[in-house]
């Protein structure tokens, strides 16, 4: 800790007074946090003093990088070609990893990616990876390199040991309503994107009424901050601002994503979720080199899709992890809910701006995420949207339809929806999902 | 606590917001907290919320009020006449309880005052009194009530039992940097006097280098709020504005501060702290009833100390407490510091104004304060000022003495208190002492 005495206090004051703490402070404190010599009293002031105050990306980059020391670091080295990686901060409906690791994977590059399990309206990724029978996302760190290695790709569960200090300070900052400030966003996912190795990283971070961050402002600075974190880390890093007025696609719920994902690498799939895998895949293989240029490398994966090279490489992927493969020809084996209700346009006109928030609500309702840890999930239930913003409408044609596990959870997600929905007497633009490219 | 369920994660959030948070939500705060049902961890990061956002008066009100419901309230009820409290924000030289108690009872008023012990600069009204050989702060309720029954004047340590939620919330406070936040300041300071159960409050807010509010607008803030709370409490409250910019007085130690009230209570003694201590007084009586205004009071209590009545007030007041009030007479049985060093003018011209809190670090030094609670305190050591802001010295004229146990502290305090004092080739104004009356 160097010669000079630091104390959690003079810190705490320091950040209050918006002055600028220097990469010894910050690691100081982390460090008291972890070894429970500074109590949780002093970090959760802290943690309030800098919503408030903010931090500078260098400060970010300091907190970031204490993170990233405090557990394991995931050594791609012996992964021959370069390891790409990709992060959401989250969405309704937002199935996008499903299809792009193996996509890009098809393309040559290396799909390294650990997920961690939350809270949500929808499971995370594994969960709706889950739904195919017998997927594992429990591999062992040699058995994770060794499946990069042999088939290009390998997602799993995020490991204890990675980045244990972002677990115990998102622990702490969930409970003291200091979760919301971009700096500590940014530094809990960029610790981990760093820890878990990858050579670039490509960052999607969603903007509007179904995201974390509901202004652009706020998107702007979170992919800023990320932006800048990464590079500093040595690595190469893109982030997309997304639309999240809508949910992405058309289906919302753990194996009714899984099957629109399927479709979407079967060369289908909605129009949206095909745009936003081909240009975030087309940014990874021109980071990646394996492209010239993020058109070019849309372009390389739009071919993919088409050609079934990608679909190849679903199916090898969920081998690779146990998983029947089957799913691929026979999505009915991901099983469906028992009760199918259906919501029908009120009015004819033009679909409006959705609370999808709200939406995601629904989806909780009907039993597909969760609310508690301990709480099990059922990955049959969900919504598929027939009709998105934009869309025109004749009344009685149908908007979206409820799968659930009765009749009961269906009419309480049923009304929920038709809520988050409006119908407008006039032409609604609809909206542009690609919003922008902070590099 | 009714029948909504409240959470401390939704009154952090509400208060993160800058939304007003209700007394429900402040008692159920405060009593999860004492009860140890809410952790500190959330205290703490709610009290560096209310840091950034503040809290309305209302708000204030409401903790002070719940805090003075943690414990055991004072009932002067058995005590005939208007009881009168003054509490000071606290600075370098101020000894104005031991003059204005006896003055204001010599005067028909009931004076019963509870101190506290903190870290400061110079031990407080409770040490300085204590450099009386025999003199006890330690009174029983029923001593204390009694005392002020008999000679209308009681002087006496804070019980355990009266706002044992101010010593916790103080205690989180003072190790998460969130002590100087105006309205925890105020309730903290109002809680303690509403629970002594004086009927009328008198509140010398110190503003200036050597207060704890450096700036007007804060001290005018403070001011306000307590006198905001203090009448929603029911009680008549009034708050001067006064100057901090140089110590009170002449005299900054625990012994000399004392000689230097006896003075005072002789008819002598410095001008600003009798203008002071006539100025407090004369609205402690108007506040009593028994002057007509603050103008007649200040003439009572100027009489008072011209008769020698307030002196003979003071005298009862250190027998009733175990005291020798042979040190009117004699107050060289207070003792004296062996070494005395003098600090002479390095230049002819004006004295200038003092970075006052670094004189109460000479102090300090000098060993006549406390750093941390379990430190002994020096009751014989301090400093002697001869001139002050605006006087007019020679080269080489005395400026201050000090009074040390020895020469090495002597010299070291001696250079902390050249450096707190400039001396101007011009004429320097003097700082007018009673900025403001708040009522």
């Amino acid at each position: 800790m160097g010669g000079t005495r630091l104390t959690a206090y003079e810190i705490i004051t320091k950040k209050k007074r918006g002055i600028e703490l220097s990469d010894e402070e910050i690691r100081f404190l982390l460090s008291g946090f972890l070894s429970g010599e500074i109590p949780d009293y002093q970090v959760s002031a802290w943690c309030m003093a800098v919503y408030f105050k903010g931090m500078t990306y260098r400060e970010t980059f300091s907190l970031t990088m204490a993170m990233v020391e405090s557990g394991r670091q995931v050594d791609l080295s012996q992964v021959p070609g370069v390891k790409v990686d990709k992060h959401s901060t989250g969405g309704v409906g937002d199935k996008t990893t499903l299809v792009l690791a193996p996509l890009v994977a098809s393309c040559g590059a290396k799909i390294a990616k650990m997920s961690g399990r939350g809270l949500g309206h929808t499971g995370g990724t594994l969960d709706k990876l889950e739904s195919i029978p017998g997927f594992r996302v429990d591999l062992t760190m040699d058995e994770f390199i060794a499946n990069v290695k042999r088939t290009g790709i390998a997602v799993a569960s995020q490991t204890a040991d990675l980045v244990p200090a972002d677990k115990k300070l998102y622990g702490l900052r969930d409970v003291t309503a200091t979760v919301d400030s971009i700096p500590l966003i940014a530094s809990s996912i960029m610790s981990k994107k760093i820890a878990a190795g990858a050579d670039s990283i490509v960052l999607d971070v969603k903007v509007g009424s179904g995201a974390f961050m509901k202004s652009e402002p706020e998107a702007y600075e979170l992919a800023r901050t990320m932006v800048e974190v990464g590079r500093a880390s040595g690595r190469k890093v893109a982030a997309f601002l997304t639309d999240m007025s809508q949910p992405l696609g058309r289906a919302v719920g753990n194996a009714l994503e899984l099957r629109e994902a399927i479709e979407t690498l079967s060369g289908g799939g909605p129009p949206d979720l095909v745009e936003l895998c081909t240009t975030l895949g087309g940014q990874m293989l021109a980071m990646a080199g394996i492209a010239g240029s993020l058109e070019e490398g849309r372009h390389m994966a739009m071919d993919a899709l088409a050609s079934g090279r990608a679909l190849d490489k679903f199916r090898a992927f969920v081998e690779a992890q146990g998983g029947d493969s089957r799913v691929v020809e026979d999505p009915d084996l991901l099983g469906r809910a028992p009760h199918e209700e259906v919501l029908k346009a009120w009015a004819g006109g033009w679909i409006g701006p959705m609370d999808t928030e709200n939406i995601g609500m629904a989806a909780l309702a009907l039993g597909a995420g969760r609310r508690r840890k301990d709480e099990p999930i059922d990955r049959s239930v969900g919504i598929v949207f027939m009709k998105k913003t934009g869309d025109r409408v004749a009344p009685g044609e149908p908007i979206a339809a409820i799968h659930a596990r009765d009749k009961a959870s269906a009419m309480v997600a049923g009304e929920m929806l038709a809520r988050s929905i409006s119908i407008a007497g006039e032409e609604v633009e609809k909206p542009r999902l690609v919003r922008d490219l902070i590099i």
